[in-house]
């Protein structure tokens, strides 16, 4: 599927002493839209006509009348509206919305539809397995992405799409070792995800993206302001509190339940747990073996509070994850491997700190999370 | 100067905790070469009818004959061929020569247009300061820019070209202040370059990119051959060894000498004074206050031995440093804070290890850093 798309494989050469091998597949969707939209403009035709790893340089063209007698071979850009501001709608600020997936949810397709921030702002980067599963969903991904940019309203197309392929080499432990290794599988398989988060950030990121908005393949439930909303704190690194749907047996009704434990507050626990560990051990969230103590952010929501209120965080989750660039571009990524007994997302919270940025949490600001199936 | 290019400042909003702030202004030289050119080809016409930030999608794209009745609004790339192999220009990988700047040497860019490697693969993405220096060397830059891809020869011409303006906020400190404490200063100086570094590789990187070669504005003096020769190791992170010409009184006569000292095999006295350091202490080389003992490349160089001998290094320099795309996608950056003691380059080389990549140097390749001038 992938293939009959278009597929490429940055081949890695050297990976005897990798741990997991990021071989790398790159489907480029670009959309000329041509006459086939019913409220085709101008503006966007020249839009579409350039690259889709930047935001459209067109409008920022400078007007050739002025010395020039004739048209000179070389093209400039004037891209002097490039800001990061509590207003990124107004600022016209571009997004790239960033999504490691395994699994297509048509729910999480359809809130991103709903999402209220201008669409022909909005950039959207996914990357998924070349497994069985991860052609599954890109397959029913590109299915989506087709209906919408083709035959949607003119409103709900995005600008642009970036779909890549990322193989696993050696594939990730099985799951009979995955519950003999419980915690070393989870290092295993975060390791893997901080490094198909890198190579999504790094190739993906462009000199005119002022936001990155990292959201999970499962997030099926945001306000449509999430974008303004999450912005207009005025922070830099900033993170809503992520629920779940279940069915509660309990209650025989639906209900729901604190989700992402990777948003916390350090506590000196913790901190004297990483002192005496070993350099290449990691700590993790919800093991009863590593109780932290650490402040979560999950269990903090209280719906009588004020919705915007915003606390400080030394460690942050991925489900739903606003970034300004600049925190990117400055060299925060992703670690794969333990960064002060952290990894992954937590170990970008870290070592933003570290650049001088400061994560900050929304416990009374809500997102959801796919609801687990009634069993 | 700068503005009159067309340029962009990406403001960051949260700059209270940041030792040095990187404001950046854009600027992208995209080279739609028009009729001028001598030998202009069809190939090249649709080769820069694509974006400056990537590769040529256009030989990429697949045939529209077949089952299609008419075009689809829809332009699907086939990206078949990006490969990171010992044979670099037979495979057609396409170069990232990524180059932070303060001042412009005529030699250097007369080097790179030596470089016998297919000009039509290499993208030159460069930062420089937003200071007076800066902007007098941005526009030698333009000038020459403009010669070579407007005027210039069709091999000369490289794809395309990226200009990114980066301001320190607050400024360096000056002079008077870098002599009485010369330790720190340099801890400063070398994460503000770690923080330019990763904005130009950050946002310069693409999907196609296969190799990036870090090359400092002062390197003036290469084998043509440069990037074939170092990726013809087979491996993964390359440095040559770094030499400086300068008038040597004593001899009465041009001579040379040692340049690069950050490219390094660990010692122990090393690593037990790393050991004994405070979290945010780092290790230099060359200052008598702290005596390290590493092997330093710069001092191997034997002209006797094989050319293309390589050794496993702990440390690297960015003077010339040729790297596979893969490393940096795997989340390897320039660390603006001590990393195991490290910052920048040297910290990058212990990242990469970190990610399971071996960097090596090449004690017998000699490369050459910008003359000093005769006293």
């Amino acid at each position: 599927m992938a293939r009959s798309m278009g597929a490429v494989r940055l081949k890695k050469a050297n990976p005897s002493t990798l741990a997991i091998g990021t071989l790398i597949c790159v489907i480029i969707l670009w959309f000329l839209v041509g006459s086939s939209g019913p409220d085709f403009s101008a503006s966007r035709k020249a839009a579409a006509a350039s690259h889709p790893l930047s935001p459209p340089t067109f409008p920022f063209r400078k007007s050739r009348s002025g010395s020039f007698k004739k048209p000179p071979p070389i093209a400039h850009y004037n891209l002097n509206n490039v800001t990061t501001t509590p207003h990124p709608a107004e600022n016209r600020e571009n997004v790239l919305i960033l999504t490691p997936m395994t699994r297509f949810y048509q729910e999480y397709w359809d809130n991103l539809l709903r999402l209220s921030y201008p669409h022909e702002l909005i950039t959207l980067g996914f990357i998924l397995p070349k497994t069985k599963e991860g052609n599954q969903a890109t397959a029913a991904l590109q299915k989506q992405v087709t209906k919408t940019q083709k035959y949607g309203p003119e409103k709900d197309r995005f600008k642009s799409i970036i779909i890549l392929r990322q193989d696993f080499d050696p594939p990730l432990a099985s799951q009979a070792e995955a519950e003999r290794h419980k915690l070393e599988n989870q290092k295993i398989r975060r390791a893997a995800m901080a490094k198909a988060r890198n190579s999504l950030l790094f190739t993906t990121l462009g000199p005119l993206t002022s936001w990155v908005l990292w959201l999970d393949a499962d997030v099926i439930e945001t306000p449509p302001t999430l974008i303004q909303d999450l912005a207009r704190t005025n922070e830099s690194i900033i993170v809503p509190n992520c629920f779940q749907r279940f069915w509660n047996p309990e209650k025989n009704a639906m209900d729901e339940r604190p989700y992402d434990f990777n948003n916390w507050q350090d506590s000196d626990t913790a901190l004297e747990m990483a002192k005496k560990m070993g350099p290449d051990d990691i700590l993790l969230e919800g093991y009863k073996e590593l109780p932290t103590y650490r402040t979560l952010m999950a269990y903090l929501y209280d719906p009588a509070k004020y919705r915007f209120e915003t606390i400080p965080l030394d460690g942050v989750g991925g489900t739903t994850l606003l970034v300004k660039a600049a925190v990117h571009r400055d060299g925060a990524m992703f670690p794969a491997f333990p960064f002060y007994h952290l990894i992954e997302t937590e170990g970008f919270a870290k070592m933003a700190k570290r650049l001088g940025w400061q994560p900050v949490g929304m416990p009374h600001y809500k997102v959801g999370y796919a609801t687990v199936a009634r069993a």
